[in-house]
């Protein structure tokens, strides 16, 4: 199976380092709209046009499934691209909710679901979260983890004082959605600010619990085919996925 | 005289703040590209392919002058601009440069200059500096100062802590170069972090003086007729204008 993953930027490599550790595709196209970074700021119309853009884009390499990483398009534009699209496409928002709905036995579980204002916009996690009868869950949009994790801050006094000033008034919850691909990097700081116990759902592995439900995978793929792509620096892009994901420098 | 303002967002109405306290011009046109913000961390073809669609954007309005209000276009690309123009452009590094120099009579002044990462690493502020005769400064990437004000945080813990995260290591400077439309709105807490005395040098107030040096101004104008133009969302960057600039909701 030849899949695309398509993110607005670097976040979802952290999809693709879970489907690389799962072995279930053949071949992995990646394609990040770096020029375009941020989506999460961004209004839905025009977040619609991009991704449409990006179907067209994965339309160039006969791929059988499009993985949507990137939660705000997830959130905004997955009908519009499954309208011009020729194979099957999924996004993150629908496997985090089956996921958390998965990791939680009690409906009245207190979650915390965490994105960019554009995807705590759509309420599309809301959405999900209330037809599987869950009802005890608010979120929050906290853009500023974004610019943090692509400096390359995951601890210390910034991220703390960034976490009162989002989360003075929130209880400690029993599950926090990570509904940005770059919110993983700061799983350890989150678990420390407030419980060891609370349940991280992270997008990527989200992605693999929903595909091997909903997908046949007979073969493991050790030593897949990764392809890079980015409309801007893609050797950027290619130099974090090799360090993120652990590549030999011939991959 | 009619003049354009360009930025890649919001950032630039600090600018058109300065333009409208001195009342310099009949007519100012605002064009933020906020489809496409933020610039600071886009390469320099990109900031380039982006800024020559801003002067073609200004060909419809039979401008006089276009004022590029965004450090990191003015810092890569105002040569491009400039060969595909039929208006004259100026830019706020210069001005900012011109600006340092009139605000300081020690050469040996200690001076600060912040940006996004392009403005830094094109070393425009740097090279401007050497070429007045200033030896003793050094620039820093400040991009995190971006978000914060776009997220409306100009003081408390979050700044503090990313104060000792970028200047931990630094000298109380003479002088700091606000490298970006966004940092006139934390003047007050960098005054409070190194000092009272700081001079803090604001690319608006810089564009002013000069403007006030470089053109004949016989009249004033104090009911300018404004436009404000905007890749995405309009209605929003008119909102923040009208805060910004206090002006009446008939303007």
């Amino acid at each position: 199976m030849k899949i695309g993953v398509f993110d607005s930027g670097i976040g979802g490599l952290t999809v693709v380092k879970s489907l690389l550790e799962h072995q279930l595709f053949e071949e992995i196209i990646y394609f990040g709209d770096t020029a375009r970074v941020p989506y999460g700021s961004k209004d839905k119309t025009t977040i619609i046009r991009y991704a449409i853009e990006a179907v067209e884009f994965f339309k160039n390499f006969d791929i059988d499934l499009m993985i949507v990483a990137c939660n705000t398009v997830s959130a905004h534009a997955l009908d519009e691209m499954r309208e011009v699209s020729t194979y099957p496409i999924i996004g993150v928002v629908e496997a985090g909710v089956l996921a958390t709905a998965n990791a939680l036995e009690d409906k009245n579980s207190n979650i915390l679901i965490l994105g960019t204002k554009a995807t705590i916009n759509s309420k599309a996690y809301e959405i999900g979260l209330t037809k599987l009868k869950f009802k005890n869950f608010h979120a929050k949009a906290t853009g500023l983890f974004v610019p943090f994790v692509e400096d390359e801050i995951y601890s210390g006094d910034i991220l703390e004082a960034t976490f009162r000033h989002y989360f003075s008034d929130s209880k400690t919850p029993d599950a926090i959605i990570l509904g940005c691909t770059h919110f993983p990097l700061i799983s350890d700081a989150l678990k420390n600010y407030f419980s060891k116990e609370t349940i991280l759902i992270h997008s990527g592995d989200a992605i693999v619990e929903y595909l091997e439900l909903n997908f046949e995978f007979s073969k493991k793929y050790p030593q897949p085919k990764l392809d890079f792509f980015a409309s801007e620096d893609p050797e950027a892009l290619r130099a974090v996925g090799k360090k993120w994901l652990n590549l030999e420098e011939d991959k």
